[in-house]
């Protein structure tokens, strides 16, 4: 922290003594130079009169905003707090904490410079144009707990109209670290992707994202299920993102019904929903099963009950063994875009970050360590070597 | 700089070697952690499941974004790119290298943590909409290098919009500086603001703004021109915002004419335009004449000109005596607006802090040191202090 002033708050904070909220007092990011300010040599250079060559120089040419600015290692964390962890839409000034956490997880996990954008409106045009509006200030974007099936529309349209990566992490940061941990749990267990059958519970963003992900894999047998059962086109009710899933998942296989209908026989329960499976339900699945819990803080299936009917359990807790936990994805995804100058973030590129990830575990694979930890070095460097080969073959890549 | 992964651009510049340029690499700024990050423990209070308490905590009660985050002190530099310092309209990409600057600047002088943001906009209807959605992440607003007559309208419907700081640098940062070294000139020339003769050339948004806080400063007979001339309600050609300042201006005293008109005889000179002034014209002034030339890097009187026939000369310049520089004013305003949550920059605010500056040249005032340095330690706490008071006494001091 440098600057001749403190900016300690004088304020008296109305939960202290609590480590979580003493840990928050002022926020948890700051802006730094880089440059050294020492005196009027320096700011002639970093400031005017010298800064107006730069401008000049990109005025002309504005590819050079690669070099001489921040832009190209920066990330635009964007939420409307309309889907907050499991909060809900708690909207966008409680949502800064979050989005403030996973700025100081892309810094330290990835070295990626990533801005907190938590906008007052929950309008899908205006998010839309204001961020569009907002990307010359970033090399990527980055939308966070920002509800579905909004999100969906929003990521979409994004891709479409901006020329760098942008990246639903609720999606598809989720759906990379799960396609990971499955992999190995299917090695372990002697299954090929082809012939195994899935069930995910919740069609929210996770769920679409995992299931796109699975049945770009190999995956073939899936089933998604939001409240009302599985999606299939036998349903009238589903989204047009739903129904399209549908078509490619259920309807492949028949599949329908109920929560208890598709998990009996099958190998692989993955639970990005909330709520609780019941015992009869887990008891029904095939020998050797592979059960991911996702919901935080309480998995959908715990894991003491899930050991008694299944061989890998993972969960997004760290308190478990095999955490399933975004940051393992997102900071190497950015970085590794990031050091190509990508343009986009592809589905090969998701691909390759979840065959990074899977294989640093390779040789200590086992029903307790299918995926490595966030705080494993090897990971921010391996995905991102791997997203920036992908990139490259997909052509993506400007660099 | 922190982080596992090397973020260096790995990529050689088209500029290397020079000085400026190689400065420039990477861009000036970066976002760190305040937080420890070691392991799981850390992960648990910074990000989930801990941030989840703080969130709630501010859903609630979301006045404790100014506890729990770092919203209080950040400002968000907004610009379209179309005035970029005396380059004009060059673009929002362009402009970046400027606005990092700035953070510098707000951090280094200020203790502030100040986020570039260009706009891919120039439209006056989507700049206010866009910052308006923007609000919730930021504590204040710093416009920067819109052009006039657009940036006028900008801030005032921001500051009717929104309850944190807005402020349009090049209008106020420039007026408050300019205040203050004026002040301690009429000191000098043993003169007071009541009967001294002022010109301002130039109508934009620095010469509008100078011209307002000096009228506010007990300055009467003062005489603003555009390229047309001096502003007065003869003419039909002016803007509304024009046409108001000259009711309040050159009507006063019956002015008019070109700029030899009004100079002869006038105690001072105000340069904000560009250009530059024949040295008759600089010799009719009266005696012990005042003359700031303000533009850069050509100031409208240069110097060795200027002393020929005036008493005390200041301009933009670092490389003269008496430099007019907006990064003794911005970061000091806007220290002291956060330090006291203000929910907005008043008249008053900004009147504290050009006494503040001209109080610190104190019983050293000289013809060649009207205004302090951008490095002397003691011009942030006097200006922060100042505005803080001022913000009491204006009532917009939310602590």
């Amino acid at each position: 922290m440098e600057g001749s002033i403190s900016v300690a708050d004088p304020h008296p904070h109305p939960f202290a003594g609590d480590p979580v909220f003493d840990l928050h007092v002022g926020g948890k990011t700051a802006i730094v130079s880089t440059v050294p300010l020492t005196g009027r040599d320096d700011l002639s250079l970093a400031y005017t009169p010298g800064v107006a060559r730069v401008c000049e120089a990109i005025a002309e040419n504005p590819d050079l905003t690669r070099h001489y600015t921040w832009v190209p290692n920066t990330v635009a964390i964007v939420t409307d707090g309309t889907a907050v962890l499991g909060l809900g839409d708690i909207g966008p000034a409680a949502a800064m904490p979050v989005m403030e956490g996973k700025a100081v997880l892309f810094k330290h996990f990835g070295g990626v410079d990533a801005i907190p954008i938590c906008l007052a409106t929950t309008d899908v045009e205006e998010i839309i144009e204001t961020v569009v509006r907002l990307a010359p200030s970033f090399g990527g974007v980055n939308l966070e707990d920002i509800s579905a099936p909004r999100c969906f529309e929003i990521e979409a349209r994004l891709k479409d109209q901006l020329d760098i990566p942008v990246f639903h992490d609720d999606q598809h940061g989720t759906a990379v670290v799960v396609l990971a941990a499955l992999q190995n749990a299917l090695q372990l267990t002697d299954r090929d992707a082809d012939g195994t059958r899935v069930v995910i519970s919740g069609a929210g963003a996770a769920g679409v994202a995992v299931a796109r992900i699975l049945l770009e894999a190999g995956v073939r047998d899936l089933a998604v299920l939001d409240r009302q059962g599985v999606l299939n086109s036998q349903r009238h009710d589903l989204t047009p993102v739903k129904r399209a899933l549908a078509v490619d998942t259920a309807d492949q296989f028949g599949r329908s019904g109920s929560l208890a209908d598709v998990m009996a026989g099958a190998d692989v329960y993955i639970g990005v929903s909330g709520g609780t499976v019941a015992e009869e339900i887990v008891a029904s699945m095939a020998d050797d099963a592979i059960i991911f819990g996702l919901a935080n803080p309480n998995p959908e299936v715990h894991p003491d009950l899930a050991h008694r009917h299944a061989r890998v359990v993972a969960t997004g807790r760290s308190d478990f063994p095999n955490q399933i936990n975004n940051v393992l994805a997102f900071p190497g995804i950015f970085r590794g875009a990031f050091d190509v100058h990508a343009s986009a973030i592809t589905e090969g590129m998701k691909v390759a970050a979840a065959q990074a990830l899977a294989g640093l575990v390779g040789d200590d694979l086992h029903e307790d360590f299918i995926i490595p930890s966030p705080f494993d070095d090897r990971v921010g460097p391996a995905v991102s070597a791997a997203v920036s080969d992908a990139a490259t073959r997909d052509g993506v890549a400007r660099s």
